[in-house]
């Protein structure tokens, strides 16, 4: 111990260049085939900030790879019913193969609304993964259209040469949208998983079990060294916009990238790692360029997928 | 150490009948309503003699609850599509409520064959929770019929005053039917939950760590003491018909009352946990008379429940 090893950073924005690059010929093949491109309706409610960086990212991302990409915008004040018709008027449009609604909604809709949302999404247009026959599906290893993060961390570990079968992985939360899928997709592939919380006794210590540790919390710096095996393999999947100085200058050194990047814009996003799990892990993703550019291009593949199989 | 204790068995036959007893006056309520009693179409395919066991089990403890139970017989030879055809006449009868076609089927009817029944039957008459809508919503923490041998297992830590919030689960096995959706429930309990299975390298040791250990895998006394962490609760879900005398003799000691049994009818149930658990483990599941009467029981509950969802 006390020696210092500089964890090797996982490029998340060059694998996600790569999906991207092969996906093109498929996307091209299938719009000759077509005449048109596979379609993605994407649906904005309100103007949530993050929201609005996430969905301008993800139109871009499809636009380049030759999609079709049709943005739907609802006002802050719309009604959920309002966006129950767009959906619906979606699953019937023949250029809509892929529908996604941005998370999150409205307050004003009520507690339930995601969920009633993604109930009504076509499960074959369902390019989220968030429809309950498509969990199931995940669940019995016989999903057709998968939740974008958890399925792009994987392909992240197969191509940065990362084995997962027999390896014991630790899932930090269990959302819906990352770590209960993350943790299936994990158990597929034949490594043993772990899935804590915040109501686990002794976190820091169980994570450190991990040779495989997936962070998904969403709080900026919570998984700090004491959290991580030498030499484990650490995927950040927190996004956290920090605004406060007082935490960029506790997290990031003096002259780093990240406080200039600070200083120059008054925000960032934020991982749920801490700077320091580097000199502990073996393997690490950054944020941004991690596994953000990754979920993004599962995206893509989940669109173009969809599209194949509704022509079928 | 070197101090023997023994553990507390959990009598899942004393926990079943109290959960009979107490939805019965919900039984009649309904038959009162209703004007006829709540119905549960039982299929069996074939004449697999440890099917027969549990169907037989399964008709008996509806009946003597109150509940109509239709049992329908195919040949052995019978098609897949013959099936189908009589859980889409089932899906439609207006006195079924619930569905059951018990596993497994025979090997003619192709590998795919239990999936594709399973998604055939109509997941309002679901009571063994297998539909991928059932699953997924299970995942999402919101299903209204739940696989019966996992939800059995979460009514009867709670009946004997076992903890679950903030404690370790270790499930063995990642079985669609026991071993994920017991996981998804635990982690839905606030427990921290590890799942292994045959890839698991160091299994002894890591199931070591759980307060609560799962075992699911159908290997009779796999188990053995080194699996069990001191005073933790150990539930056993192997249930393996056993016709060796070197293996009864092997795990049970001369004498005992299931080297008495197997004398007697040359075959005896032997869950996964070695009999020296008892030993090590604070509370522990028998074999019969465990999670065996708690999955019926949670059957009738099933049935029940989409009876009276039916209604509404």
């Amino acid at each position: 111990m006390g020696e210092v090893q500089t964890a090797r950073l996982i490029d998340g924005t060059a694998i996600a260049a790569e999906i991207r690059a092969a996906a093109i010929p498929a996307v091209q093949a299938f719009t000759n085939a077509a005449g048109r491109p596979p379609g993605l309706g994407i649906v904005l409610v309100g103007e949530n900030p993050a929201s609005e960086v996430y969905v301008r990212n993800k139109v871009k991302a499809g636009a380049d790879a030759g999609l079709w990409v049709d943005l739907q915008r609802l006002p802050a004040g719309a009604t959920l019913d309002e966006l129950l018709r767009l959906v619906d008027m979606l699953n019937r449009s023949e250029r809509h193969d892929g529908i996604l609604v941005q998370s999150p909604l409205p307050d004003a809709m009520g507690r339930g609304a995601s969920q009633r949302v993604f109930d009504a999404i076509d499960p074959d247009k369902d390019v989220d993964g968030f429809h309950p026959v498509n969990v199931g599906k995940l669940v019995q290893g016989r999903a057709h259209l998968k939740p974008c993060t958890p399925s792009g961390i994987i392909e992240m570990l197969d191509r940065s040469g990362i084995e997962i079968g027999g390896r014991h992985a630790v899932v930090i939360g269990r959302s819906e949208i990352v770590g209960k899928p993350m943790a299936m997709l994990l158990l597929q592939r034949d490594a043993t998983v772990t899935v804590c919380h915040s109501k686990t006794p002794g976190l820091p210590s169980v994570a450190a079990r991990g040779d495989i540790l997936v962070a998904a919390i969403g709080r900026p710096g919570f998984v700090t060294r004491e959290f991580v095996k030498a030499g484990a393999t650490v995927i950040d999947v927190g996004t956290t916009p920090v605004r406060d100085r007082a935490t960029v200058e506790r997290l990031f050194a003096e002259g780093s990238a990240r406080r200039e990047a600070f200083a120059k814009r008054g925000s960032i996003v934020v991982g749920d790692v801490h700077p320091s799990v580097a000199d502990v892990a073996g393997a690490l993703t950054p944020v941004p360029g991690g596994v953000g550019p990754l979920t993004i291009a599962l995206l893509l593949k989940n669109t173009l997928a969809a599209a194949e199989a509704r022509r079928r």
